[in-house]
């Protein structure tokens, strides 16, 4: 099997767990935020400075990529490892997320989804056989299926199809799927809907697939109401499986998302606000490029062992930023994974310890805002 | 003395020559090329990186800082090397080649230039006291005289009057400048008038700098009337004193300019047209964005030792630049500087071997179209 994932330690007073997760580009601690490089580059950094800051594995985007260079090209590049030089395990999705986004540019049927290019407005059909031969060409380490998520909020109705259809297009994805030395994750939708929820889940886990992510969520309802989805979702997965929270990554909902017993997390939160002057801190964030910091000469945060904060302050960021220099968001960039890397290591310590109830309340006591 | 030279060695057959410029931030071998960090970064690098691509001195503008961030927030923050994170020697120059390019944002009188701020429409005034207030402010190892540059063409009447002013503000400058560990430049004008040449480096000559730049060249006049002006002006500056050919750095006109004598070069080709997605190699330049490297699976240059040529492909940089994303130029500027550093070093070698001449046939014949 490509993928595996083995359970270290179980937090018996929370959901909360660690794991390791083996895939043919090496074997990942769990709880585990993968940054993401979208158009094959995790935005301004190199390979080396994701893997310096602590990143281990990536997540990139098959509806870009498909787009632009094109997945034949990828493959003949001889896949995204090689091509993007990363050699470390790399998670793509399905593209059912962002076409779905498209809004007018698309046009759903049973056969799968009519869409135009936000590049050039060419015309293009993705289907779960697409969706699998694309990633299948990518060669990512973890394909996902290609699902519907259904927006927040939506109707019950729309909610039902979409789930139906999901799991419709998880099992035609399972059926297309062959290549031996990628995983191919199932997602769970559902809504807000408990019961489609249930039933979601259950179709997914007849079809055995080795890991389960849950989609949907992250677009749009309260946090609450998205722990609250959790708290009954996460129960009917399978415990020996990767569970994988698709786009959350604010540094309270990972604290929140590890509780409920979540081991996979990815969003563009830190390296987007990163590239609009806005730092993560222990604090909250920091709007760097306010005009309070041009002549503040301390580090973007005081105690922080990044590149950034051992070598820059906050003045010269500013300036970079205002004067639209790239290295300023590069130095961003790399505090605000520093900052989640660092906090996933310190929430893998705290589950260890037996001691993440008391994280999250410390932690959330100082952070603020998100 | 903030600033010294000795010459270690001088070519016979030509006027070029190898030197050791000494600085209160470190020794350089000359010839060198001083990297251009306009804004307090050389664009998309860290320090580090300019440092490994071979970039011991760079070049720093002082219109842009008196502007933004202003040099007095600079002095605050314990001078431009501390604010930037560099630790190597800048030269800065004096702001009187950008105000003089307003246009018809500037008016000059025998005080100094008044201008508008190219980014704000704000009034300022530069005159030699101030540029030197400014660039002592800045605390960068080597200052430049506030000089006049004529644009190409132009007539003689207007070659003289700027000559002569650059004189008189050369004389202030000296005046004015009183920071010891501090080397003060003074620049050479005249256009492409001999006499003028002759009589503007007797005149700075006589005020005794510890270095001289000849100004007023690359302003758009052909390569050989650029030569031919630095054949008749070389001679007239102390042999003993390091002479800076400024804003001069494509591959040809570096060589070109060693056999003449020249020891220290700048200029933002080899950092600008990587942006624009071209790179320099040994047989002229190749724009990678082009559709003909799409699937180009080789490096920008084989032969390259530099970080982008190990490690990344034409058709993933092209893909970089076409998505616009920032590793693109990156990498394209790594490789651009690496290649001027490289072509420093290589000609530093052909001048301690006595075998420059051969050397500049060799790569004026594969190198093309500069």
């Amino acid at each position: 099997m490509a993928v595996s994932f083995t359970i270290t330690y179980k937090d018996e007073s929370t959901g909360a767990r660690l794991g390791l997760l083996y895939t043919p580009h090496g074997t990942v601690e769990t709880p585990v935020f993968m940054p993401v490089g979208t158009q094959a580059t995790v935005k301004t950094m190199t390979p080396e400075e994701v893997r310096d800051i602590g990143g281990r594995m990536i997540l990139s985007n098959t509806y870009h990529l498909y787009l632009r260079p094109g997945h034949e090209l990828i493959r003949e590049a001889g896949g995204l490892h090689r091509f993007m030089h990363w050699d470390g395990p790399i998670l793509t999705d399905s593209g059912g997320f962002q076409v779905f986004s498209l809004g007018p540019l698309r046009k759903v049927s049973e056969e799968g989804v009519a869409f135009r290019s936000h590049i050039d407005g060419s015309e293009h059909f993705f289907s779960p056989e697409k969706a699998m031969e694309v990633q299948m060409a990518l060669g990512s380490d973890i394909a996902m299926a290609f699902d519907e998520c259904a927006p927040y909020p939506c109707s019950r109705e729309y909610a039902l199809a979409a789930t139906e259809r999901t799991t419709r297009w998880a099992r035609r994805c399972r059926t297309a799927h062959d290549r031996e030395d990628q995983g191919l994750f199932g997602i769970v939708q559902g809504g807000t809907f408990k019961d489609l929820r249930e039933r979601s889940a259950r179709e997914l886990v007849e079809l055995d697939f080795p890991g389960y992510a849950i989609g949907g969520l992250s677009v749009g309802e309260p946090k609450q109401l998205m722990y609250e989805v959790l708290d009954y979702t996460v129960p009917l997965l399978p415990e020996e499986k990767p569970r994988y929270l698709m786009g959350v990554g604010s540094p309270d909902c990972l604290v929140e998302g590890v509780l409920r017993g979540i081991d996979m997390f990815d969003c563009v939160l830190p390296t987007r606000i990163a590239r609009n002057g806005t730092a993560l801190t222990r604090q909250g964030r920091l709007v760097v490029r306010n005009a309070e910091y041009a002549r503040d000469f301390s580090p973007l945060e005081p105690d922080c062992d990044c590149y950034a904060c051992r070598n820059y302050t906050r003045a010269y960021i500013r300036h970079l930023i205002k004067a639209n220099e790239i290295l300023g968001i590069r130095l961003t960039t790399i505090h605000n994974l520093y900052f989640i890397m660092k906090l996933m290591e310190e929430i893998r310590a705290a589950v260890r310890q037996g001691r993440m109830l008391q994280f999250r309340d410390d932690f959330l006591r100082k952070y603020q805002g998100d």
